[in-house]
């Protein structure tokens, strides 16, 4: 089964990580995306965390675990924090294939999202 | 003329902030997009601060401008700081039109775009 974690930074305003919840969720409801689970995780400030949320997907039976560092740009979190985050998850769960994505500012399609929804 | 603000949180690190102006330059370049100019500015961290972006949009004859929260999710900048930054902007222009989008995070395309980017 294939997984898909998303993980944000993490605020302390419960309504700024129930938007990431709710994204997930939607995600997580999507027929055909291929993904057999999906779920969020907080770097910071917020449970759950991404060691926890990977430990459920792999009770879930998860096979490949998809990481997206779902950030604005590419600070700490996104260059040192995740990737170590990944190297551990992979000697935990040795049985488990897992890959980072680039972090969502990076995605190519942002500058046409942005021109879709606020484009005159 | 319509202009477009891409207003993000700024880093301390130059890399993540350069995420940002690289973004606003290709949506400037970008042709039939319907803005005049597009500029980005941060609120903290990083210069240029979103009033001297707003003064230099003014001076090249900017009649509308679009602010673009560039967060991922609505915490105190994009509930307070950032609507109260326009009020401000609107006294200052009072011959400007300014409209405050949606943050990125709560962009509809969201979904979308990570299925696509990130879809197996």
């Amino acid at each position: 089964m294939k997984a898909l974690l998303i993980l944000a930074h993490g605020s302390r305003k419960k309504e700024s990580n129930d938007e990431v919840v709710k994204l997930a969720e939607s995600l997580d409801r999507t027929e055909n995306s291929g993904f057999g689970k999906v779920l969020c995780a907080f770097n910071q400030f917020s449970e759950p965390s991404a060691e926890r949320q990977i430990d459920i997907l792999a009770g879930l039976g998860a096979t490949h675990i998809t990481i997206l560092p779902y950030f604005i740009a590419g600070g700490s979190h996104v260059t040192e924090d995740i990737p170590r985050l990944a190297d551990e998850a992979r000697q935990n769960h040795p049985g488990i294939d897992f890959k980072v994505t680039a972090h969502l500012g990076a995605f190519e399609g942002v500058k046409d999202l942005i021109m879709r929804e606020v484009g005159v």
